[in-house]
């Protein structure tokens, strides 16, 4: 990690070069004199290249702006082209640089900054972006049907699904987290820019708060039902686990798709309102932990094991049939685990009286079909929570592998 | 500043008393064994009680979400007493603690938890809430017509106003800043619970980064133009401005707000893609600053003072005639000034292809009829930044002075 870097130095070199003439009206352009933050671990930045794309088993940062693009050009070299040119800007934003090197598109003075600068002066925060590939990338406009993964379905619509088209699908995604969000933002609004003329962003998301941790090195963080989630998530110190449930292995499908993984989307409404006039014990039952410590049920700590077998009073499950945590947990499912990394959100209102909250949930799996689509149907069909929640936004992506220091997003599939 | 507290402490002392019955179901519902968060100033809780209500002159704190409800009791003295329980509520809420000192509702079992639990675990991070009255407050329902402050008027439309009612208006206001966007959600989604039957939400708005400085402390943070906003804004330290520009006088108008101000909000959509698209230079004629360092055009530094005398090359202003910091200046304003405290915004998509962001102005005058509407009428006409901006919400509220340690907001106009 450089940990120093910070778009304020950046801005500062390139000053010094600058010319004299119309100082004050064009000559500070690269100066920024905003004060120094204090050093700060969330500030550092993460690594961009590697065999895996950062933004996956990273410790999952505290904010999110997620986006799904249409491409709106119909010509496969300037698709390669824009992946390339978003892949060096997000070089230098995860960097804590702006997204280009020069003041302005092309260095001419008349020209459009090449930065829009509402990072100016904020470090790293640890920013990541991945970028993933939608079914309908792989259509007939760019050629690419022969090589869409057999694991990147079309999902299939689950019992309680309501889902909203505005919120929905996407040729492409890209997740930005970072530990401030208008660092994540920025970095999303600058890769909307470069894209003018070739894509156009279809739907967006901001996540306020991370409810998965990802690290053994994080606290586990609460839901919008109070709840802490994600306990029994895969972790990034557990790679066996990534190697079994996470990473696409050789042979699980395209080449171009060894080393990546899928990502599911889903914008999950929670009905906070009605939740919130529930009793305490009923929502503990539902979830199957206690809200204060996080224990399962009949345990005593967050980490204990969740013993899905003892009975209760009356001979009942202490954790009950239809509980959140035992539909959800590998014993019941066979052993299927996904790597989840969802945030928090509140979206204004529903327009009855109530806030639109809820939270975006992102799982990871290494193939869709065997994982998160049977995880959700025994989620959806019996889970008690779902008379609380309702799903209606979702996309489906193929994340590519890592890429190399003189590759970029998707060159394996694109070149 | 108490600034150790956390919800965490406070659940760890009333888990002492907690009976073994049910251990691991019900009786850890006081505990969280989340890990103690590091020393951070930005964590630290905001004195509620005093002459003034915190969130107006309190540095600006990193995050926000503001609600607008509709009252919907009829009974004068319900909402009362619901003012009375949201602030005993605040007042905990502020220092780190739930909303309420038991598990449940009336301490019982079976009741729905006193709190929603999402914040169990995060400090105080400098939350405060911060109250006002509509102007619809004021119609036949409560008697209250009569108290109605002259200065609390119905906004006129402006110029280039494009209102969507569902953004706009509403009886109440809460205004929950905080460094953890986790902390304000809750706080406001814990007012709307415990408004249950008698507020309903009207609209709501998260900002995800502040866009002024109310402190000489603080570095000028940049809107989604990426230019750095409020550098000449009233700052906590501007004694006198604060009370020439800022604090109802005695006189004023209505007793009940002496010590108060008024508070104009206004969702302001900025059309990011068609700025990103003008050159930089063009940028910085409109805002009549450079955008990296932040001058003033003519000068060297973020806090030289605009000459907007000055003349350039053939003969023009350096500062032009229809520039944002010429036409929003005290100079061009017969001497008005506001204290501005507006946050950026990103809400998903405008559905055509780009985001819908913006900056959520807040705006804290004396008098709204001499300052906001002659500010806003000069700007909404003039400013050439307007080709830019879409005004699509817009509030207007009664800041009532502070809360004494007996005493409610509103106490004085209510009781």
């Amino acid at each position: 990690m450089t940990g120093k870097m910070t778009r304020r130095s950046m801005f500062g070199l390139a000053g010094a070069a600058a010319t004299g003439v119309a100082a004050g009206v064009l000559g500070d352009r690269f100066i920024d004199s905003s004060t120094p933050e204090p050093g700060d671990a969330t500030a550092e930045s993460v690594p961009f290249h590697g065999p895996q794309q950062a933004g996956i088993v990273t410790a999952a940062q505290d904010r999110m702006h997620f986006v799904a693009f249409d491409v709106t050009t119909k010509d496969r070299r300037e698709l390669a082209s824009l992946l390339l040119d978003w892949t060096d800007a997000a070089r230098r934003m995860i960097e804590g640089m702006e997204a280009a090197d020069k003041g302005a598109v092309g260095g001419h003075p008349d020209a459009p900054p090449a930065d829009t600068g509402e990072a100016l002066g904020l470090p790293a925060s640890a920013l990541t972006l991945t970028v993933g590939f939608g079914p309908s990338l792989f259509d007939s406009r760019f050629g690419l049907a022969d090589k869409r993964p057999p694991a990147l379905i079309d999902l299939p619509l689950f019992p309680a699904d309501a889902l909203d088209p505005r919120r929905s699908g996407g040729d492409i995604c890209v997740q930005a987290c970072a530990n401030d969000p208008q660092v994540a933002v920025h970095a999303i609004r600058n890769l909307a820019r470069i894209g003018f003329g070739k894509v156009a962003v279809r739907w967006s998301q901001l996540g306020f708060g991370r409810t998965s941790s990802t690290s053994r090195t994080q606290a586990t963080p609460r839901n919008l039902f109070g709840f802490k989630d994600g306990t029994r998530n895969i972790k990034a110190e557990d790679v066996q686990s990534l190697r079994d449930h996470v990473w696409v292995a050789p042979g699980d499908g395209p080449d171009w798709m060894t080393g990546g993984t899928y990502l599911v989307a889903r914008r999950i409404r929670m009905h906070i309102e009605i939740w919130d006039r529930t009793s305490l014990s009923e929502q503990e039952q539902i979830v199957g932990r206690s809200k204060g410590v996080g224990a399962p049920l009949g345990q005593v700590d967050e980490f204990d094991e969740p013993d899905l077998h003892v009975r209760g009073a009356g001979g009942l499950p202490v954790i009950a049939d239809d509980s959140h945590i035992r539909l959800a947990s590998a014993e019941s499912l066979n052993g299927v685990k996904i790597l989840r990394r969802g945030y928090n959100f509140t979206d204004g209102t529903d327009g009855l009286g109530h806030l639109d909250a809820g939270l975006f949930f992102i799982g990871f799996n290494r193939d869709t079909r065997t994982q998160f689509v049977p995880m959700q149907h025994a989620l959806s069909g019996t889970d008690k929570m779902m008379e609380y929640l309702q799903h209606n936004g979702s996309g489906h992506f193929a994340i590519p592998p890592g890429v190399s220091k003189n590759g970029y997003w998707g060159d394996a599939l694109l070149a």
